[in-house]
């Protein structure tokens, strides 16, 4: 029995997000579909986490076991020859049988594009959330400097979620302009239910001036008896990498 | 009457391309009747040119005449409502009534992407053309060297095209390479049925060794006696912007 670990990119808009669910096609459905034509039984496929729906990857992991022959490094182009275009593994490899995607993954780093101006673009429509009008960058990366840190983030996890310890490192945050367009980075030791698309949310309310830097500073430190009321689109959003050891 | 110019910007993944057809929803469509609905009347809606079925817009133009009192200015925002998100008006104003979008174009601009290596892309799959493997970057520059200048283009005119003089000016042709990315840009006063991606399917056919640059050259100067075979595939192509004077 080998362990094998995929790294996937995909474009999420229409996929009912990376975990297999009754009603709707998953990334998670799609490849295990796959895999098993190649192995020819089920395989269970874990992912490091899941994304919601409409979320992109470029760097989702994902591992299974198999008894198959199969060389490693060839289920990358095995399994693309099977996939849709919007599903694309970029590597694969073998990885000691105690790996798991899940629970060894260390550092994730989330990427989410933001278009300000008059107009949005036809061309980056499925990639980027647009805000019409002006956003005060300045102010957004004053915000910022509040994110980095261990902080309960209750405050950014969406209702719905049964996880008790919200407890979450941040190692960097941050966001940089390009004439209509903005970056926010986040990497992170994990991340609760919908934390990003939270955190952007309230990145993008301070923008414009409905609130000023300091109201992250609040919600971070408030351990959730305040919480962010505004999840920035899930098509902005790409699951950038995970890091293992 | 006035005549309003728009620039638009489309991604062309699901039209059947720039020009009204029978078969088939087309952008010059999905525009045109956006307009008659804001208009009150059939508006007769003149592009700068064709693009294929798949080929995508940044920078298309589009003229009108109109009798309606909607200030030139606000056509951009009152179309963008009623269009799909994959296309933008990015402009409205109001130009002499002697302009016209077809026959005052100078230039014309376009860009096509390619990728090599071992895996396509998911997110960037619907913009550019997958090349697996290496491709000669080398090669290809001195290639393009042989395309600027006034030619009779037949070589890259595909069948089909009942254009007689065949003859243009491309002023400016170069690739550039930016790790597993190239982005090839070409500047002319007009383009011939196919020609852009006739000359990247053949700067493709010399990066990949089948021919050396100086099959360019034999293709450019020969008239059309010897005919580029490739046309590289429509979802890497994008009409970039059209000038005016």
């Amino acid at each position: 029995m080998r362990n094998i670990l995929l790294i996937i990119e995909y474009d999420g808009t229409e996929f009912c997000g990376w975990q297999i669910q009754p009603n709707g096609y998953s990334v998670q459905q799609c490849i295990s579909e796959a895999l098993e034509k190649l192995d020819g039984e089920a395989v269970m496929l874990v992912g490091s986490g899941r994304t919601d729906a409409g979320v992109h990857a470029r760097g989702q992991a994902a591992s299974f076991n198999t008894c198959s022959r199969i060389p490693a490094e060839k289920y990358a182009d095995a399994l693309n020859s099977q996939l849709p275009e919007s599903i694309r593994i970029i590597e694969s490899k073998e990885v000691p049988q105690e790996f798991n995607a899940r629970f060894s993954a260390k550092k994730k780093t989330y990427k989410y594009r933001i278009r300000t101006g008059n107009t949005a673009s036809a061309l980056n429509a499925r990639y980027e959330y647009f805000y019409r009008g002006k956003l005060n960058i300045e102010e957004m990366q004053k915000a910022c400097l509040f994110i980095a840190g261990e902080h309960d983030f209750s405050a950014f996890m969406a209702s719905g979620s049964s996880i008790s310890d919200t407890v979450r490192t941040v190692y960097e945050a941050r966001i940089v302009q390009n004439g209509n367009e903005m970056e926010f980075t986040v990497t992170g030791n994990g991340f609760l239910y919908k934390m990003v698309r939270l955190l952007v949310g309230t990145l993008i309310e301070i923008g414009a001036g409905r609130h000023n830097a300091e109201y992250m500073k609040q919600l971070v430190e408030g351990g959730g008896s305040k919480k962010a009321t505004f999840a920035a689109a899930a098509k902005g959003l790409v699951l950038h990498s995970v890091e293992y050891e």
